[in-house]
């Protein structure tokens, strides 16, 4: 049987390729055949600081929480997947007994394993082994790839329904980072009928306009927020109904609260610092709503759905691939802020031209373990 | 200053064209120089019946509620729209008062003044007159016979927004015909992955999938309703999240409640027989909604969006084109079934090749009467 | 250690009252030491056909779902509950892992092990083991008897819920059993103003009146709906915005389809005759919208909440006090229609004057088992 | 026919009892002989400074927006209310034109005429002019004092219904002035379980404990954010469901978004300074939604009918009488914070022992004007 070879995080900048164990499953699990896994910015931020959000590293974790693969064994309870199955992995396992998991917000859940979090591995590693229902069968026509990207996909769908946009209406994003263009798409798919996004680099508000973004707009150092508001509204002809704020910044929360439409919705994905001074008020005496969305909840589905039926293209949002052994040049490259989404694969590739460039790789079932390895009653 | 020529209904089969008199504007009213207006069921209905739903014709109507035209005058408190703009008038004139106006549901208003129903002209004339802010200005990219078809195609909206379609959603369409088509297109802009249209007529359904539909499944008279459910099923590979009657018939009722998905929603926005002997409580045992919708209700803004945006696309859904004297002959066509939507011109055309094939007309302003014969103050 | 009594049901009224085996408890369950346990409908219909909904009994089942005990012992991983706690258990456990557990609609769970259904054991026994999660502990001032009751009143606050119940609205229930008593009380409390209970037997309409209805109807064998709907209006001063149909008869659709105000809500949870006819059309052309309730889902909190704080009262909704070895006494008189609600108990009652008139029997924890017998590590 | 006397505002502490001319009447407007009017937070701010949020009076404005009288002449087409009616006066009247209008929610019409606002007289006068249909007709069991409370407790009510209180919920309410006493009226009505004031003022709470609160915290002016924290959650044994703001100060705001509980609501009635240092990521990042409410939409017919249910007792809330005449010590009352509602009664009293207590003044019919005078056509 193959070694466990696996991408762990010992503390800040040391990431380590080394043999783990293969582990073991519960009547549940599913052991799965990682395939891709994509590079997201708190996998950065836990490579750069040993810490994301109120995780901090005490001993090493392997990292990864956006993979797909091909399921290796199953557990004795398992019914709804079978070996060879080509799944999504939704990177939480929650408790299913708290108040949270039995209202179906599972995502606020007070004891979920989270890939990558304290006592719960991350996948970036060749098996790994995850709770069945939380294993997406995808489709024959979403490649591998494209079921790692389904990660971030449904935390932008989570943010875009938390955010009830509809038809017809016009939404602005703050901020054209990886999760910032996924709610255009998303915006866009649900019906959006004008979106502007707004970014500090200009190779962003490109990508984005490729993307969907009807309208970009560059924000410079030293703009004023009245500035911002201006340009966005001279743009877009009008207040956006919704504003998603993908990008942490107060600065980015004020302008929330001064554009948006008297009667809209502020949505908060990405998050600023702990105190921000802001118009709340404003918006508040508006009854603009100001919401946040927290990872992702029953978004998989749709997600997979919206990408299987052409409603939402993921392949020229991915951007960058690496193998697994050069997990730290990903990471270091995501860190740069020049990618807007990288691969890392996990299985060997037959063809492997080019890393920075977005090259459809054609991966097939030959390249995975032998089943049968795993499953001795398999002949 | 020119006649009035309106399409004059005075009783079953009785449609004829006439001078009336030209309308005299309140305040908050505009006086619209029409263009082009399309014909409804409901519009055959009146003509092969003289009544509608509980309207009877007890004295000479104009027909025609779906319009687009150009304002020609505006009162004196009218500061939405001026002189010149081109509109698409939505048929309804609330009373702004009762306790639906007030909650944001007109369409429920308990004293509306609808078009051709008693005491509201329809608008199949030269001029008409209408409350300002029921005449929506269209965008540039919208084309007048576009802005006439906005008016099922708001009702389709409506249907939508009732059935709360969501992304990623699977969705049944019990009838072809334009407003099962116009709900297909409209869920398919609001995200549903998957759209089956059932329909007695082929060609109705060929028209569905060139129109979008992924799925179409031809109901032949003699199915059982089980039958037709696993039809569905066995296309869909599901039962679907939403099933929309657009069809009116009690056996569509009848599958709908069989079929729908436990949890999910059931949309009727054709009118079946008063009385239906239907399975209703295996639905409800499921948490299947039943609901119906009625007319528009803030569907125009979002309809004109997203036909400008491009998300919903009404060229290949106008199939013919006919000029207002030949009113009869549109509604014969229509009474047939063969049409898909039939547009009547009331201006001149200076180009009418052919009326029944889907041909694109070039209408310009300059076909409109001179704005300066209504506004003597217009120099 | 104790035996376990039981009644269990080996056909239609062949109920015996046996020992069975103590269950032994996984490591999420608990074992409670049952102490009062309520009959309902579904109980009598079980007892007098052998059968109830898709349900059919093949081998002999322990019967009772509306039950309230005394933790005796917890499996390893429970943290929620300790021994001696006052648990009231809400008599599903759900699979956890399908759609509809996933979106917090647990209630409608693809394989659900629902008290006395194939599979799932009745509480109405001295042992009885269940997930520690779905026993909710219950606060000092309720009683045992309420704790057995707060299932059919979160029965009815799902309803309710369903229904969208709102403060100012006038409420209209078909049926005065004890689940449209229960959807009375609730409504009250949700903010009801006016509510008017109809049923054909008077001495429930003056229970109801008692407890809390504003207006009572009684409806003779040979209304016609038009008279039931003309009594109700009349009564009422005007069109219920709500209304509940918690009887089961074709008749109630009927009326509620003619009665709902435009833009109103029918709620059905009492289920009628698979196929009816009904005036649907006339409903949903109103936007009357036709919605169902399943069982129980995230109700038992707020339901044990309000009783807690006597937002409703089940005080006097308790009517009748049998011993578990009474329980075939206790299923004739539910059978017969003359009692509200009937609580058997399971512990030996020191003091038990009178099981046929509402009398308040003190409950002591004395009675219980010691639980040092069920953990041997309690010294 | 009788002066109309007025309190007419003529800049800061400049309040005048003056004669203005009785008003004209619209064909869909009425004449209400004023009986009752209460005095609002918002009076006092312009009493005191001769501004209020973005109002400042530029010319002498009657003020006054709590009121309730009887109609004394009907414009032609007003059929909803007849002479003789009593009325609760909602005090607004939007343009029922704009697109916040016609969705329902009128409360955010961009030009409404909203009771002593630029454009818009205030009703503490004999004779005021109204729309009919905002003029909402009392049951026979209000009285005229508890018809002019209406309008702060449909404030209170909007305010509640966007917090979406449901049964079973525990409510923090920040603030015991009279609008956070109306809240927590309200949500105990809606069903709250537990409910708990804070306040600066010891009395406040007090007053807030006979009206329903179930537990108060005063708080110190030297209390830090934390400190506010642990008592609330100490007293209520749990972090509050819903947080109201009823308050106004950005410490408010804080607490709020560090106190409520996870998924849930906080809803800001009393609005902060414009720019506020806020902990907003940490709500957000807990999908704590944070909503504002705006003046009234739509609950003044659910506000009449709770308090005429006996759902919500308004008179214990009303402490404090004054005749018109006295306008100037009412305000000066009101300022001093020592009031809860004060009530000023335009219609002589027959009766007017003591106006610092809360006496319960019968009013009559007799003590209005003859409408014969104002309807010459009545005989």
């Amino acid at each position: 049987m193959a070694d466990n070879v696996a991408a762990v995080l010992h503390g800040a900048y040391d990431i380590r390729i080394e043999n783990i164990p293969i582990p073991e499953i519960n009547d549940d699990e599913v052991l799965v055949n990682m395939d891709c896994v994509g590079i997201c910015g708190s996998d950065v931020k836990l490579y750069t600081t040993g810490a994301c959000g109120m995780e901090i590293i005490s001993e090493p974790v392997v990292i990864g929480h956006e993979g797909a693969g091909v399921v290796l064994k199953i557990g004795s309870k398992v019914s709804s997947l079978a070996v060879g199955d080509r799944v999504a992995i939704e990177p939480t396992q929650p408790c299913r007994a708290c108040e949270y998991c039995k209202v179906g917000r599972y995502n606020l859940c007070v004891a979920p394993r989270y890939c990558s979090t304290t006592g719960a591995a991350g996948n970036l590693c060749r098996y790994y082994k995850h709770v069945a229902d939380f294993c997406h069968k995808m489709p024959d026509n979403l490649s591998m790839e494209e079921g790692a990207a389904v990660q971030p996909l449904a935390i932008a769908m989570h943010a875009c329904n938390r955010a009830g946009i509809r038809l017809g209406q016009s939404v602005l994003i703050l901020g054209g980072g990886p999760i910032g263009i996924l709610c255009a798409m998303t915006a866009r798919a649900m019906g959006a009928s004008t979106i502007l996004i707004t970014d500090v680099v200009q190779s962003r508000l490109d990508k984005a306009r490729e993307l969907g973004a009807d309208y970009t707009l560059l924000v410079k150092r030293d703009y004023s927020d009245e500035e911002v508001v201006d340009g966005v509204v001279s743009q877009l002809g009008c207040q956006p109904d919704v504003t998603i704020d993908a990008c942490g910044y107060a600065s980015a929360q004020r302008v929330a609260m001064m554009v948006t439409k008297t009667g809209g919705v502020i949505l908060v994905v990405g998050i600023a610092d702990n105190k921000v001074e802001v118009p709340l008020s404003q918006a508040l005496l508006r009854e603009v709503d100001v919401r946040g969305s927290f990872r992702i909840v029953n978004t998989y589905p749709p997600a997979i759905a919206a990408v299987s039926s052409g409603a939402i293209d993921l392949k020229k949002f991915i951007t960058h691939h690496y193998p697994l052994q050069s997990a730290k040049e990903a990471l270091e490259l995501a860190k740069s802020g020049d990618a807007m989404k990288i691969i890392i694969h996990v299985q060997q590739l037959s063809c492997f031209i080019s890393y920075h460039n977005a090259v459809k790789i054609v991966t097939t079932i030959s390249r995975y373990e032998n089943p049968a390895q795993f499953n001795p009653n398999i002949k």
